[in-house]
């Protein structure tokens, strides 16, 4: 067999795979984007946006990554030498801290392993701690896409209400939004960081900032130097449905469409997708031996399950034995724990028989790879996947007859 | 989750999964069907054509299902009243008999009861019976869609050479063709069916004779009204690129890509593929305690696998289950053994994940419908799929460090 | 400049060119043929193509050419002996009758120039004559695709009415259907013909019989071998939405998408436009100094005008210019008039500027090829098309500020 | 007529319309950004779009628009209080100089006219002037998409040689790469700045910045916060094919399909295919008696003409009536020219009949608008296209038999 043969399973955290129905739309030619054709698009992916957020309030769309939402964020709420308080659940919080020193910002980075969650009770004590009130922003990160692990927003918020702190909840939800539960307004997130190419089933291209009254009036004093991720620039075109220069016409096109097929299948269904298949995922898991890089029940993130290997198996070359035994292509250990665990991604376009085949590209490969486990963990799985969701119709049962 | 989400895991036994080159082929602004950029085209997929055939013969191509090839068969090369040889091996063995029936064709034939191919000996005892050479075919079936039996077309020929009977050899490879080996110029095939949805990994709409010389000389001389079918009208287009009345240009487009992909990844290597893909699944089957329908082990079909129904237990109400449940189409039983069987497609654009996905698929279909069965079968499957591919190189092995 | 950079330019009277729409719709994964899935597809486009062909009797919908609905209409209707007659209206009802005659029909062929429709007062004539009620249909072309000249059904019935005629009504609407205004039940035909490639905009592959009762009462009884094209067979599964051998699926998508667009512009929308395109290329047509094939103004066709080169020079090697120079493909003259005419397609997807390029593409090739003729058409063409459309709004005018 | 039936002519000068073969390029599943199957298309974009402009210094990619690009430029060589050198070329060059004035740049802005293209003389003379070197850039716009007013780059840098001047040369060649000439190390430049949606025919959603060894420097030393926008962090994973942060995969496939169509036809064809259409444009444009808004024949634009008014008629009721009647976008005047002129875009993917049908469109319009204008106009710009390329093989000439 010629090693890439057939479908290729796409299992990285993201980018995840893109729906035809998305691809399809995106395939269509370019308009102007200054039509009242465009404003209708426009109107729509705006509106859709702010229905997936939960929000009332606007959503910006950048033509970017959410590497350039991450800096909208910071840049527009901002001033060189402001104190923001930034927890290190992973490689991404870690990166988004970089980038913040980058611009002036000092960190109070509270430390962390990587196997966990921002626990809510630290914010609460360093915002108590915080008097002078000097800490402009918590930035967080909802879903740790470098460790699988989830951070419990709600309680970052209670946290921070409960310490009576004025600074801005800033949230990178870049991998949570659209697969894991997300709500902006309920709780009172002041800025959201997003992007295309995960829960939104699009490829890569769009980034996405959701902004609170609060945290549109603190831009219009805060001091840094800004133009293209300008929010306001943005805001004002918006209303109509236009945009300050020229948008990603044929991603907004694919939006709109991932939008429709997120509200079709209803935003409860589909975190309640996510979460079956991420306990699907480490029921295997959990088999065959492995562990699970979250230690926190409560953290599992329904994106994606990170895997520690065996100590002394390399998990890129592991990585590298899927992908030519079974044109898988697993997530990558990235920094710290780099060589040391693969992820398994089973977001957006992800269905039960979708995750089975996943699962068996890891078990056969760990067995062609001479990767200590043990056998049975797609059974597990199985067993877990064949049970009714909760609040479904009974499933239909063959009578015999 | 809603019954439909994600992707769809086509496994019936064709039309089979198209892959994304090739609809994208398709999926580009038809063109002068009289220009010289059409012909390119045509030249390119006819004679694209007979390598996958094997044969130096013409191959014919209708804008029609390969059901219209049957018939092209039939009325190119007998008249009414004649005597021909076939044989019982399926549903659609018999189709292609009441076909035959409908033109005026006598048809001798052979009973089968659905669990194997053609017997080589008896069309041997048949044809030397035929002293007078009153049968003017000898009309088989390559891979019984209907059943997941193949019958060994070199046998055949060798039977029809011991008997030294004239007759016509006419084989319907509508799925068995650039799945399962096939060799018309050198197992001496007169005539060869076949179609786009099968291993040639298209959507339906295209239909395929290979033409003998031989076949060709009776179609000169026999006694059937026919137009649109008639062999000459094409052939004598086809020299140029051309054809006689407009072709199925886009599915065209889609065929040249196809021809592409099979010859890239070698036609011996797709049906090892194949093989490995077959014995996988007989593997799961065999397991979970299950009768594979074909019963002559060197007739299974490397395209499907049709399995038997435990008793008491419907084969349509158990797929149900699995489209309702799993988002997985499997085949039906038809005719005969509707309701008993249901089959299992592993042709075309299909790899070890994909197999993988749809036998989860079964299992725990099998489960949440209450059929009987011993778990266990995925492993099975997985077992077999984990060993590397004779001749290929050895597979990556993870080193511990 | 390379010869063929950018928008080719599709101008022959089909295969017309296909709307991004309806290639989208049609780039989609192939769905399992007996599933509820595509029954709710077939019915939609059984359905809907009643509609379009404007009648409550059952369409029929092969996967062929429109060449292969030729056959069908003979098979299902005629038995050897037969006599019908029919019109040499062109080169295509030359075809229609040539495959009447291999199928052993005896055609009353009545002597045509190919320059304008059929006459209803011959069609009266010889029906009345026929006393003994031999003739058994009359097959009649009601867009001639070679010559631009569309003949009056609604004639031709009402000579068939004062004859007091028993035959069938059989109409090839091949090139007519969706672009010249056709009524099935309103003029009682009894089979139409049909393809996909040139007023559904679809790409070829689809061949449509709509079939009266009348008509599918005479073929319960004929003599004429057939299964492929047997109506009974398809419309027998036809009533739940499948059909009796694999259809081609990709090609019906389309046709649903292509319906849909078709029923939102309105069909009489969409003869009016036709019409009006037409009108423009003969406004230019007639500047030029050249001859429109067509001589009967009632008879001109909405679909295409053919034009006569003026004597000495040659229209294949005009249209060779016309490609080499600006990437347009006009239709060749077939058969009687092959080299004397060329042939302008302005069917399907075609609009006011589409048709402006391919005038001004002729215009320039005659420039280029020397073809003697009259500056101006573009502009005769321009001086039609700013005329407001007869009963729609009026056109928005720029005020004077 | 439906107002939007059939294709729509996008004749604004950008986003331009996007090729089938790039539209389908990109509508391809998503893969792994840090696979080595990614890696080779990372190096062949990334060495592709060297090539076209043609420079041997890197060039880095961005997921943004153009305006992201520019942000790029300024924010990689400038430090806050530093002093350029722009000019008012039109609302482009000032909307990049107001962006330069938000990071602190002080900017000499030389006022124009817009109705020309840089004047290198002022240059010269301003850069002699400033003996002290304090400015650090002159930036000045290759191609001003809102005027139609293309500047000598080359002639730029010759006054700059001449007043021997360290100052970096940056250029907005947004709208000029790959349809006007430009040449990045031949004429010295130290950062050009594009997008992809103009003539590389992509839809929008990727910036360029080709990159000076003499920039580099710079950036490595200069003082403005950047991250998302920083070269260095590009240009480091950029050696392997690889990039910081998720690049806009699906628009990079499109890329790589664009670069191979732009070189297939040759970049000194493309230019010339330009120039021609420019040429016919205004060839219409002056026979209507309407202006040109560029004065300077040697600064016409090959990529857009702008039109002046008559007065008293408004450009955009103009430009609504031939999009409501003849289903055209043109461009809209920007800013000080608001009302006064349209753009007809005539890049990318235009040819001979695509722009004979923008013009006939544009006539047309001012016909149904009441715009005062001579008739004619679409047959002078026919007289123009007719003309042979000079040095192409000369022209298929119809031979009189």
């Amino acid at each position: 067999m010629t090693r890439h043969q057939g479908r290729h399973f796409l299992h990285i955290p993201g980018p995840s795979p893109v729906p035809e129905r998305v691809l399809r739309a995106m395939d269509m030619p370019v308009i102007d984007h200054r039509s009242a054709e465009f404003a209708e698009l426009g109107k729509a992916v705006l509106s859709g946006s702010q229905r997936i957020f939960k929000t009332s309030s606007p959503v910006v769309i950048y033509p970017s990554s959410g590497t350039g939402a991450w800096e909208a964020a910071i840049v527009n709420t901002l001033s060189p030498g402001d104190k923001v308080l930034m927890v290190e659940t992973g490689h991404f919080a870690t990166l988004w801290r970089q980038m913040a020193a980058r611009w002036g910002i000092e960190v109070d980075f509270i430390p962390g392993d990587w196997r966990r969650g921002v626990d809510p009770s630290v914010i609460e004590e360093k915002l108590t701690a915080d008097t002078a009130h000097q800490l402009k922003a918590v930035m967080v990160v909802h879903n740790e896409t470098s460790t699988g692990a989830t951070s419990r927003i709600a309680e970052v918020r209670a946290a921070m209400d409960r310490a009576k702190h004025p600074a801005l909840l800033m949230v990178d939800t870049i991998s949570g939004l659209a697969s894991a539960d997300f709500r902006f307004d309920e709780w009172k997130v002041d800025v959201a960081v997003s992007c295309s190419q995960k829960g939104f089933m699009l490829p890569p291209g769009l980034g996405f900032n959701a902004v609170s009254d609060k945290a549109r009036a603190v831009a219009k004093t805060n001091k840094m130097p800004r133009s293209f991720w300008d929010w306001e620039d943005m805001l004002k075109l918006n209303a109509n449905g236009f945009f300050p220069y020229t948008p990603a016409t044929n991603l907004l096109y694919g939006l709109r469409e991932a939008i429709a097929m997120l509200l079709e299948e209803g935003l409860d269904q589909v975190f309640a997708r996510h979460q079956r298949l991420a306990a699907a995922t480490r029921a295997a898991v959990e088999h065959w031996g492995l562990e699970v890089l979250c230690q926190e029940s409560k953290d599992y993130s329904p994106v994606l399950t990170a895997v520690l290997m065996p100590p002394g198996h390399n998990a890129d070359e592991f990585r590298q034995v899927v992908l030519d035994n079974f044109n898988m292509s697993l997530g990558s250990g990235l920094s710290k724990v780099a060589g040391k665990v693969f992820r398994i991604g089973h977001l957006g376009e992800c269905n039960e028989l979708t995750l089975m085949a996943a699962l068996s590209g890891v078990e056969m490969g760990m067995r062609v790879a001479g990767v200590p486990h043990r056998g049975g963990g797609v059974d597990a799985a199985m067993a877990l996947l064949e049970q009714p969701l909760p609040g479904n119709a009974p499933r239909h049962l063959a009578v015999v007859k």
